[in-house]
C-alpha cells in the first residue's frame, strides 16, 4: 500500500532541485549569450517519427504509449499469438522521447519554410530510456542541448569550444579538459592503414588505451578483424603523445596519403585558430586522436569535456553531423554541429568537489519570528517589504514557541531569523539572528532589510 | 512519411519560449521570495500511485505506459475476450502524472520523516491528460503549483492572496480580479435553506447565473431535487451585491443559524484582515459566494484569478484541503492550502492585451557582421567580450552578402548589428546599426559593448 517511485525515477526534493537549477540556469544563460534559441518539444512523439533513429537496440528502450480507449478491442486474438512485436503498433501509436535530437528534426522539418538559417535552438528537456536501471543509469534524465544548423562554417566548431569554456566556468567547474578530434582523421588513419571503412572499430579498441595497454589494443584489433599489415602500420599511432600543435604535426606527416585526414586536419587547425582570435584565456582543449564518440553519426569535429579530479565519466559531448534531417526523407541537406550538457554527471562532479557555491542550494533568506499577534502587527507590513526588496523571506504561520520555530529556520537552512517580542514592538528595534554564526543584532525594520541583501 | 505532431501536443518555438520563460521566471521568482522551495517528481508514475484519485473519469484519461520486453506474453487469450480493462493491468504498470498535487502527496508520504513542517514546495512542470483535443484544450500542458501542508494558519490563505497579488503584477497583468470563497459558507448556506450536503449542486447551478439568469437558476436547482421550501429560502443569496465587507455582513445575518458557515465567514474575515496588515496596495478581491472549484476537495478557503478585459477563463485557482495524503492511507491529517497558475492561460491573456516586455520574446541582442576574413580578426575579440559582458551576442558564421546578414537580423529580431568593414578594421571605429530606427553610429569596440547594454 506504501506508494513508491517507478524504478529507475527520482524525486529531486528542494535541495537538490537548487542546485540542480543553479545547472539549469547557468547553461541557459550561457547558451543565451551565445545566441542560441529555446524550443521545447512534446514528451510524447509518434512511434514513426521515433522508431529507426536509434537503431534496434534504441527501438527496444522507447518507452511505448498505451492508445487510449479500449485497446483490447484491436488485438485480434491471432495476432496476439504471433508475439509483441505484431502487437505493439496495433495498440501502441506514441512513445516517449529518447533524446532531443530527432525532436529537433522533426520540428526542423515541419517548421523549415519559416526558419531563419543558420537556425541555432537549445532544448532543456528530461528523456525517457527503458533501460535496465543502475547506478548512475537513470529511466529519465535531463539533456541540455544546442545545435546549429544550416552552416558548413568552422566558426560555429569555434564557438562550442568557446561556449564549453563558458558553461565550465561559469558552473566553476574550473579543471577540466575539453578532447577534441575529428572524424574525417580516423577515416583517414583507417585508410592509411589499409583498413578503409574501420574506423568505428579502431576507435573503439584504441579508446581503452588508458585502461589495457598497447599489446592488448592491438590483441582487440586483432580479434576484430584487422590484417596484421594493419597493425603495424598503425604503430605511429601510439606516439601521438605532446601538444596539440605537435600531435598535428606528426598526423600531418604521418598520414600524407590520405586527402580525408589532410582535410581533417585542417579543419581542426582552422577550428584552433579562430579559438585563439576570439582571444580565449587559458584554453583548456586536448586533440586525442582516439576520441571517437557515436561515430557513425558525427562527420567532422567530435567533441567530449572531462572534469579532472574526479572518476565521473564524460559531461558533455558534441560534434558536426552532415544531414540533421535525412531520416525524414529530406532532399535538402542541413549540416550542424551540436553539444550536449549531461546535468546528472555535472551535479555529480560539483557535489563530489563542492563546487556549489553556497547559496545555490538556498531558498529562504530570512525568517520572522513574531512571539505573539502584536508581533505579527510588526512582522506582516515587514514581510512584505522584504519581498518587494527581492528578498525571499517567510513568516512562521502558527504562533509557536520560539524554540520550534528556530528548529524551523534550521532545518530550511534558513541564514537570518528576525525575533519580535514585546520589547521589540514597543522599541521598534527588531533582533536580526544570524543562524550560522549566532550573532545578534538590533536593529529598525527598514535596516533589516539592507542588512539581509548583504 | 511526413512527420507529424501527437494530436493535442505542441512544439514551442523560440518566440513562444522566450515569452513562455518570461511567465516561468515571473512565477518562479515570486514563489521562491514567498519561501517556497521546489521540487520535481518523475514524469511516470506507478499506475497503483494515480488510479482512483481522479474519479472515474480521470482514470479514463490516464496516459498508460506498456510494459517494457514481451508484453504480449502477458495477455492470455481468455483475458483479452474480457476487454481492455482485464487486459490492462496485465501489460502497463506505469502512468503519466495527471497533476501536480498527487506525486506531491507520494514524495509527502515517502518522505514524511525528513520534512520540516510546515512544508512549502512549489512545483512547475508539465501534466498529460488523454482529453479530446480542442481548442485551448492540450494533452500536455504545464501546472505551476504552490502549497504549504502541516498548518491550519489562516496565515497561508492570507499569503495566497498576498502571492497572487505579487504574481499578476510582476507579470503586468494589472487588471485581474482574485475571486474568494469558502466552502464552509456554501455548506452553510446548504444547510440553511434545509437542503444539507447538497452543497455541491447548488454551487454548480448558481455558478451559471451570469449566463442564464435567476429564473432558469431555480428551474436548474428544482431539477437537481432542490425542494420548493428550499428555493425560496435561497432567495436572499441573490442580493448578496455590494462590497466584501457588505456581502459578509449580509451573509452573517441571513446565515445566523448555521455554525459551519459562521466558522467560514469569521475564516475570510481573518485572512482579509491578515492581508490588510501585510499593507497590500490596491488588493483586488472579490468575494464570489457561488465560486466552488472541486469542491468536493476543499474544505476551507476556495480562491480562482480572472483577467480582466479578456474572455479567457480563470488563469489560476486553489484552496485549503483538509488531508493532503489521506488517499495513501495515512494515519497523520496534513492540511494544507495552495494555488496553481496555468501557463497556457496566463500566456493567452499576456499575448491578447500585449503585456508581455519588449525583450520577453526577444533572443540575440547583437550580431556582428564582419565584411571579410580581416572583419572577422576585430569581430571575434569583440563578440568574446560582449559574451562576457553579459551580452547576448552572435556572428554570422559564413562569410555571405551584407544584405543576407541583414536579413538574418531581421529575422531573429535582433535588434543592433555591428558593420565591420575594411574602413572600420583601420579606424577602429565600428558602424553599429539600430535595426528598428536604422539609425547608425560609429564607435571603438569598448563603446559597443556599453552602448548596447543600453
Amino acid at each position: 500500500m506504501k506508494p513508491s517511485l517507478v524504478k529507475g525515477t527520482r524525486d529531486f526534493g528542494p535541495e537538490q532541485m537548487s542546485k540542480r537549477l543553479f545547472i539549469f540556469d547557468t547553461i541557459r544563460a550561457t547558451f543565451k549569450r551565445f545566441g542560441f534559441l529555446p524550443l521545447e518539444t512534446p514528451a510524447m512523439e509518434n512511434l514513426s517519427t521515433l522508431t529507426g533513429k536509434y537503431g534496434d537496440e534504441g527501438d527496444q528502450l522507447l518507452f511505448k504509449i498505451l492508445n487510449s480507449g479500449d485497446f483490447a478491442a484491436s488485438i485480434a486474438p491471432e495476432v496476439l499469438a504471433t508475439g509483441s512485436k505484431a502487437v505493439l503498433p496495433k495498440i501502441a501509436e506514441k512513445g516517449l522521447r529518447y533524446d532531443l535530437t530527432v525532436p529537433f528534426a522533426r520540428y526542423v522539418v515541419m517548421n523549415r519554410h519559416a526558419l531563419a538559417l543558420p537556425f541555432k535552438r537549445y532544448q532543456m528537456q528530461p528523456v525517457w530510456r527503458a533501460d535496465r536501471p543502475q547506478k548512475g543509469r537513470y529511466r529519465e534524465f535531463y539533456q541540455c542541448d544546442a545545435d546549429v544548423v544550416g552552416t558548413d562554417s568552422l566558426l560555429c566548431e569555434a564557438e562550442i569550444v568557446l561556449m564549453v569554456h563558458e558553461v565550465m566556468r561559469n558552473l566553476g567547474i574550473q579543471n577540466f579538459a575539453l578532447k577534441v578530434n575529428n572524424r574525417k582523421i580516423l577515416t583517414g588513419i583507417a585508410e592509411a592503414i589499409g583498413a578503409p571503412g574501420m574506423e568505428g572499430a579502431l576507435a573503439v579498441a584504441i579508446d581503452k588505451l588508458d585502461k589495457i595497454g598497447q599489446e592488448k589494443v592491438l590483441d582487440e584489433l586483432r580479434d576484430r578483424g584487422f590484417a596484421e599489415s594493419a597493425i603495424t602500420a598503425l604503430l605511429p599511432m601510439f606516439t601521438m603523445q605532446g601538444t596539440t600543435e605537435e600531435v598535428l604535426n606528426k598526423l600531418k606527416s604521418w598520414l600524407t596519403q590520405s586527402e580525408t585526414a589532410q582535410k581533417g586536419i585542417a579543419e581542426l587547425e582552422e577550428t584552433l585558430r579562430l579559438v585563439a582570435q576570439y582571444g580565449l584565456e587559458n584554453p583548456q582543449i586536448e586533440l586525442d586522436v582516439t576520441l571517437a564518440r557515436g561515430l557513425s553519426y558525427y562527420t567532422g569535429a567530435i567533441f567530449e569535456v572531462k572534469a579532472l579530479g574526479v572518476s565521473i565519466g564524460s559531461i558533455s559531448g558534441g560534434g558536426r553531423y552532415d544531414n540533421l534531417t535525412s531520416a525524414f526523407g529530406t532532399s535538402e541537406r542541413l549540416s550542424g554541429v551540436g553539444i550536449s550538457f549531461g546535468v546528472d554527471r555535472i551535479y555529480d562532479v560539483m557535489e563530489e568537489l563542492s563546487l556549489f557555491p553556497a547559496d545555490a542550494g538556498q531558498g529562504t533568506t530570512v525568517l520572522l519570528v513574531p512571539f505573539d499577534a502584536e508581533g505579527r502587527s510588526v512582522a506582516l507590513p515587514l514581510l512584505n517589504a522584504l519581498r518587494r526588496a527581492g528578498v525571499s523571506a517567510e513568516m512562521y504561520p502558527d504562533l509557536a514557541k520560539v524554540k520550534k520555530m528556530l528548529d524551523y529556520a534550521n532545518a530550511k537552512r534558513i541564514p537570518y531569523v528576525v525575533l519580535i517580542g514585546s520589547e521589540e514592538v514597543q522599541t521598534g528595534q527588531l533582533a536580526v539572528k544570524n543562524m550560522l554564526t549566532g550573532e545578534q543584532q538590533k536593529m529598525t525594520a527598514e535596516a533589516v532589510i539592507s542588512f539581509v541583501q548583504g
